[in-house]
């Protein structure tokens, strides 16, 4: 997959053990071999698949530092990208050097971030290891989280390749694969109902991982949000898609304390819900809603809000959240299946109703 | 003075008691009266033009709100800019809103960086309140510093105006007044001989702040920056040349610690080691290193490093400068009064020497 951004443009390479390839690569994309490498990654990835990603580098000439950070969403904070540039400078990168993720989208996130900011910017490669991180690896995207409201602080930073080794996904638990899964259905359900029909004809495939029919989808996805990236990339209009089920997913994430829901859990959830309420706002048809709800479930994942989670919470949450301008309600909302519009002007009230109707106690009044 | 840099280009206003028609630039450059706006200033300068920057946006319809940060270097960190984001998002600052930063280049390149990233993204309007901020308001380089480097953490990001008050240049101590001309004479040294001659015949008048002169010698260096930054927005060749004397002078202000020496002082010592170095090389005559230490003697500025620092830690402080690509060192050297170039592959022994006969004990030794 080509991500067309004029100058910034770059390629997502996505195949079977890719990663043996990675010095190649390096060399191809004209990495400089004089300035140092820092590859960043969390315990979980860096036991199963540092060693590897060190040792082709360094079979091309290339000098490697590596920073090792906890698994876990609390790893993206400033802390943690202050002891990143701690360990950059004393492994002397320059401004010709390159930073790598070795991770999923926290460490894509984390490792960019420090990309995109040290020095004012150094390069940057991505090497996802989570079905997930499709989604993070195609947009230049990158952040971190402060402790009211997640990905605040960030940049654009676009990598110059991203390489996606299927193999890596192999160690992935069942309940990651779904995860990433529903990032992968959000893409179709926004631009491609044929692709989202495709994902409905191969739910078992794609959940015991079957190394064809994950290629497939990880490529569809991947397209499908390059091409809208590629139309905006500093989303003023067309990207704001993108963010399709994640209004209401960013607040679940937020009132669920980080890593309670994952993030595929959550706009699963906020996915239903802006179904729910295009049905409820005449937009779409109820069979939006039906069809959506259905295929979510199919695939293991989560169509209600846990009674739990206080609607006043997810409603103050969702206040913080960057998506509101001007103190507007704005929502990307279905009108078909692989069809979405920005929906400007929801009236607060008409949210709060849709959050309860989500709560898992008030499914009988949904229908 | 117009920065030139297509879509991103912006104006600087100079002139006396622009304060108080800040609402009404504010107006004319579109800035949102929906979305609040956070003024970022320290303590020195926000008791005393805080108050007259907010009621002046207020007036014109603006929702203001305020974040004050201690004086000095030590607030431009990681920490500081954690505690900006919160206040920006108490204050629930939008992709709208603008950050306004009041005050010297720390207040400008800490709340520069936090408009860079708050939200990836948002607006900034620059106010400097000193004569060295006429530096860092042209160009859109932001950052913080890292406990091991100075400005090692930032972003490129233009403002959407910046007003430059003089009358609130009144208020600086002489030795702030020396440091901020230290940065004029800079730009004249490297691009504009001419202006190096007017500044050499109005030194009392500099440093007596008379408006008029103070208001021209802002708009040179302003206009020779400006020029710098438009052929070379991202600082790939050209913009090097701003680094004149900043090779050592950071050293100088890392030995030192932060605050010991004033940035004005530092490059003032830093200029007359490229001189120095630029005529052991052969590339210079003697007489540019002579007219450079004359000159910036005549203003009160430092011409020699304190004994007490010492060479080999000023050694390995600009080794962990972002000026070296690649292990080799590389200068901006003057070839004569006005003109400068990047000199590239000068041999490490070579600066050791001439940073010991900057020494004070050594000055014999220059001629």
């Amino acid at each position: 997959v080509k991500v067309d951004l004029g100058e910034r443009s770059y390629p997502i390479y996505i195949g079977e053990d890719l990663l043996s390839l990675l010095g190649e690569k390096a060399r191809f994309h004209n990495l400089s071999t004089q300035s140092p490498i820092l590859i960043v990654t969390d315990v979980n990835v860096g036991s199963l698949y540092l060693s590897k990603t060190q040792s082709t580098l360094q079979k091309y000439g290339y000098t490697i530092a590596t920073h090792v950070v906890s698994a876990g969403e609390s790893s993206k904070c400033l802390g943690e990208l202050g002891s990143i540039v701690t360990s950059a400078l004393e492994a002397k990168l320059d401004r010709d050097s390159t930073i790598i993720a070795l991770g999923g989208g926290v460490v894509g996130d984390l490792a960019g971030f420090a990309a995109a900011t040290y020095m004012r910017g150094i390069r940057f490669i991505q090497i996802p290891t989570t079905l997930l991180a499709h989604d993070s690896s195609v947009g230049g995207k990158v952040a971190v989280n402060h402790p009211l409201a997640k990905n605040v602080i960030g940049a654009f930073h676009q990598p110059a390749f991203v390489l996606y080794d299927t193999t890596t996904l192999k160690t992935l638990s069942i309940r990651e694969v779904r995860s990433g899964l529903a990032e992968i259905i959000k893409h179709g359900f926004i631009h491609d109902e044929s692709f989202v029909s495709w994902c409905e004809n191969n739910i078992d495939k794609l959940l015991t991982l079957d190394a064809d029919a994950l290629s497939y989808a990880i490529h569809a996805g991947c397209s499908i949000k390059a091409w809208i990236v590629s139309q905006d990339e500093k989303e003023s209009g067309l990207r704001a898609f993108l963010n399709l089920g994640h209004t209401i997913g960013h607040a679940l994430e937020s009132v669920a304390g980080y890593g309670e829901l994952t993030h595929g859990e959550a706009i699963s959830i906020g996915m239903c819900g802006a179904a729910l309420l295009s049905s409820r706002l005449g937009v779409a048809s109820d069979h939006v809603f039906t069809y959506t709800e259905g295929l979510i479930k199919r695939f293991g994942l989560p169509t209600v809000i846990p009674e739990r989670y206080a609607t006043d919470a997810i409603m103050d949450a969702m206040l913080h959240d960057k998506k509101f301008r001007g103190g507007q309600m704005v929502f990307i909302l279905p009108n078909s299946i692989g069809k979405v519009h920005i929906h400007k002007g929801i009236p607060v009230e008409e949210v709060r109703v849709v959050v309860d109707l989500l709560k898992e106690g008030e499914r009988s009044h949904v229908r």
